[in-house]
């Protein structure tokens, strides 16, 4: 951050009076220009006993499997957030169901929230930023080519409780361990 | 927003290729600036049958009760933020226990996390955007001056839970419908 999104002045970095970090502050206009983490929202999406990824068509982690998720939009709910990008990495309509899983991702200032969704037709093809949607049984999960942690993490959980026959949410971190980081 | 935080040049409104919505784009070092949700964390903070609420200090609702709640910094998890906000505002030390209850507020892109909490020690003060902080038992609880719907909602919830013995998490939205708006 180097000028002032309001007025175009140079920025300075400095602690504001009352605040206890530093921020980008505008001398000019007296903006501050506070940053926060971002959002993304996906879903698990659900055909009979199959699953739904979409293996990705830019990077990071191009060629890998994720489940459809992205950036939340201005103006949107959680929910409407993750039906959006079924739509458009899947083309498939999803009915969303209870959130399912929500990851803190500090290194990065990210949270992730995934909910189980079921798939209202057996309907699905690559959206733009995807180079193939596939249905998958449990047994044919590629396993080794899953793009993010959270991804993987989200459908570990999902065939763990599925077994066990109820879904319990979960809310995690996920540290930058690079055993256990895919991406980023 | 006018200028791009990059480098200083004046915006234009357009919507980039292979996207479907205006955004910010600067024409002269070709970054997009897009705008996201923020995440506000905080939680419930309980000490033994009574609740911990803030008499507001700042606008909006300034004089209004609310939780201890506040937008996520960079760099932190979602308990770490409602943590860091229980000690910014009432100066007490809280053990976060399980998410409670999640807003999508799509009229302003917001989204609010409640922790249910409990407080480590019975010692509390005002914090500096805070004009007193005090416990409540649920018969005390000033229901006609409490500062959002997010707060509102989620006492509403917690005693009737709490009543019941089982705290059930719950997602929710939270529309712009004035008889329901508190602030905002
Ligand atoms: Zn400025
Ligand atoms: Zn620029």
């Amino acid at each position: 951050m180097n000028y002032c999104t309001h007025c175009g002045t140079s920025l300075r970095r400095g602690i504001p009076e009352g605040d206890d970090r530093p921020r980008y502050i505008c001398d000019s206009c007296g903006t501050i220009h506070y940053q926060n983490p971002k959002l993304i929202a996906g879903c698990i999406p659900v055909w009979q006993d199959r699953i739904l990824l979409c293996k990705r068509a830019i990077e990071p982690r191009l060629g890998y499997w994720t489940l459809p998720a992205g950036f939340m939009e201005l103006g949107e709910t959680l929910p409407d957030a993750a039906r959006r990008e079924a739509r458009e990495e899947a083309n498939i309509e999803v009915e969303i169901e209870s959130v399912y899983t929500i990851f803190s991702l500090p290194h990065i200032s990210q949270v992730y929230v995934f909910f189980r969704a079921h798939m209202l037709e057996e309907r699905y093809s690559a959206g733009s930023e995807t180079l193939e949607a596939r249905l998958f049984r449990e047994d044919e999960i590629p396993w080794n080519e899953i793009s993010f942690e959270t991804v993987y993490r989200s459908l570990r959980l999902f065939f763990a409780d599925r077994k066990q026959g109820i879904y319990t949410f979960r809310m995690e971190t996920i540290a930058p361990d690079p055993r256990r980081m895919r991406g980023d």
